[in-house]
């Protein structure tokens, strides 16, 4: 059978519809920021208000003639049989938890993207060779439960399913206690098969595309991301009566801690390293009393192993050099660590050649933050499509944006990839 | 009439009932620490806590006899007539409010403890020529609605009366809201005329008394106080894409300022400074977002004048500084500022005199804590008993503990004072 590569039209997808649903799925968690009176989405994973967009995105999946299975830790897959139902499926997918603080598009782009790639294909009446499958996973953003990713993860074996279970959230409520209240743990399997290929459509958020007047970007692989979380355990003591020099100050050690990473960052040693310490929660948080303990987040981002290695290794010696200075016990817990992804470029170059087949633009691009396609890559040829986002890109904000037509940009092309995917023949596995 | 000096047997205080009633006001608002399992008090003040804190602590003072007035800021006064009752009134007191996280004792020793002496006064059926007074002050800790020493303030001017009411806790609570709400805002003018004296027995709170093996602190003024609270605006940006030199990281700002505040103190080029960043609140407070916003506290304590002025000069211009390092915006507002307090000498040396009376011993000390004393200080002759603390003195601590004796000791003390001062002539006003 010869592939139908190049023909781009055939199925045209419906900007218009996946707009709507793109709003409509934002209703879910909505809020209205105090201070800019802009408004956001608050879809923490396996809170109510994901559990109300899940119930929605199942919804539509099956009003799309999907066959819906959810399985052990709550991911949920919409398929579409093909022609050739032995064949493995190609899969699409996304997530759509998200952060306290977010917009309408991130991972929700590449889920009702996929959604709206398989209303057009019925509309079109196309048949697959392949099954086609839209997902999507439980807590990629890591924000609730600490780890990202943890959904994809699991499906490919990175993590433990008990272990996944067992993690908790800052009020020690597990992830098995809440797929078990809201339905989601399902009876699938969760250790899946290795799709045909995995492509996913998600927004940048970053400022390179819109930077450089690109159309989409092809996303050739994930940098190394490592996370940590650090307990410094100082001691209480009165701020007016302590002398300096028998403090324990935890905020201190905190703080230099940050000023420290920033450094490495600045200093070039460490390659393009990004460290950013997002969360500092400190007890007892008050004002006339030396910090006791802190609990703070370290998120290290780098496109090299190597510099990934030395930094962390770096931080680890200063955690040292700072508790024997201050006297505040430090301990560093991992809670994330995925290595440099570097995707496949066969499917990089269909995206490419997809993209120039419609008239676009692209850029080829490292992404910076974590997405599900970093784990799908482990067991499947793998690649992203990045749409633009307006103001530099800014994401995880109740700013995030990215115009109808952008959206639409990236969501046809991610069905004419996933065509020519799912013709028998095309990709060698 | 021939003044009664050195006379201390006349009027014993009953150490076991002071300890009983210290013991009783600290279950209200009790609470387990998680972490050391030790029973700790959290009465913050105006929150339902202190409201029964002072609701049993009024329901004593009367029935010790006392007359009880409430004034407009919720300070309350309980008066014992002398036999010339146009003097003006023997003032004692303190506070009864505590941090989120105290012991039994801090301002409570002070109020209690004039209770005890008043039960005393009763037993023994003296009779003073001034009229003497117990008082407890409303927010003497300033950790709920940022000021400390709020009701002392107001009292003898300092801070006006409108101004504290619309002072607001960190839900938008005012103080004139919660004063009502409980009954508090009392109808007595809240301008005090001035006392012939005020005596407040306080602990510690260091390691000073207990390092030196004293039994008692004779007071001879309160370090400078400065509270700022610090509004660091950066930008929220994502943790993996937004590239270091595109960021306005609102923690590195806080944790610049940190640093150099401590460095500021080590330096000994601002004298005896002592630092606290005591509150540290970030925005969104998530792993993988650049902070966008910090409010935080700073703490800067100073036994000189122009030591602190120079301290707070360098941080305005390392303020600027950081901003333009970081694009952060920083605004610093000032919560709380008591100049450095020099007691009265002459009452200094009465409550020496009454320490070698009963055969203790005594250290002369600088507080680097405030107290209503350093608001009482500037109307009228006032000084301060110091009872040593154990574990190096720790207070804003469960751990906090002062033995009956040395409550015992502070108290008793305290009477002979006041029973002196109390006798017409005894000090020059």
């Amino acid at each position: 059978m010869t592939p139908i590569v190049g023909v781009t039209t055939e199925v045209n997808i419906n900007q218009d519809r996946l707009w709507e649903s793109l709003m409509q799925l934002a209703q879910i968690g909505n809020y209205t920021d105090e201070r800019t009176g802009l408004r956001g989405v608050n879809r923490l994973a396996l809170t109510d208000a994901d559990a109300a967009g899940r119930a929605l995105v199942v919804k539509w999946l099956r009003e799309a003639g999907l066959r819906v299975r959810i399985d052990e830790i709550g991911n949920v897959y919409g398929r579409r049989e093909g022609r050739l139902t032995h064949l493995p499926p190609v899969l699409v997918g996304s997530h759509i938890d998200s952060v306290t603080t977010a917009g309408a598009f991130d991972g929700c782009l590449g889920v009702l993207g996929g959604l709206e790639m398989v209303r057009s294909m019925n509309e079109a009446g196309l048949v697959t060779d392949h099954p086609v499958e839209v997902a999507f996973f439980t807590e990629e953003e890591g924000v609730r439960f600490g780890t990202d990713m943890l959904g994809s993860a699991v499906a490919v074996g990175r993590i433990g399913l008990d272990d996944a279970y067992a993690r908790t959230d800052i009020n020690g409520v597990t992830v098995g206690s809440e797929l078990e209240r809201h339905g989601f743990r399902g009876k699938a399997p969760v250790r899946i098969q290795a799709p045909h290929a995995y492509v996913e459509c998600h927004i940048e958020q970053g400022p390179v595309l819109s930077s450089t007047g690109r159309d989409l970007g092809v996303v050739t692989g994930i940098q190394a991301i490592s996370w940590q979380e650090l307990t410094l355990l100082g001691k209480a003591a009165h701020a007016g009566t302590t002398p300096m020099e028998l403090r324990h100050d935890a905020g201190l050690a905190t703080a230099m801690v940050t000023t420290k990473l920033h450094e490495m960052a600045r200093s070039g040693g460490y390659g393009d390293l990004r460290v950013t310490i997002g969360r500092v929660d400190a007890y007892p948080n008050l004002i006339n009393i030396v910090p006791a303990r802190v609990i703070c987040t370290v998120d290290l981002r780098n496109p090299s192993e190597a510099y990934m290695k030395d930094a962390e290794t770096e931080l680890r010696s200063y955690l040292e050099f700072v508790s024997a200075q201050t006297g505040v016990e430090i301990t560093a817990k991992q809670t994330a660590k995925t290595p440099l992804v570097t995707f496949d470029g066969d499917v990089e170059n269909l995206i490419a050649e997809k993209i120039d087949a419609v008239g676009l633009s692209h850029s080829r691009l490292l992404s910076g933050a974590g997405h599900d396609a970093g784990e799908m890559a482990s067991i499947c040829p793998t690649a992203m499509i990045f749409v633009p986002g307006e103001y530099d890109g800014i994401s995880h904000n109740p700013r995030e944006y990215s115009t109808p037509e952008a959206c639409a940009n990236g969501v046809q092309v991610l069905t004419d990839v996933v065509r020519t995917l799912s013709t028998d023949g095309k990709i060698k596995q």
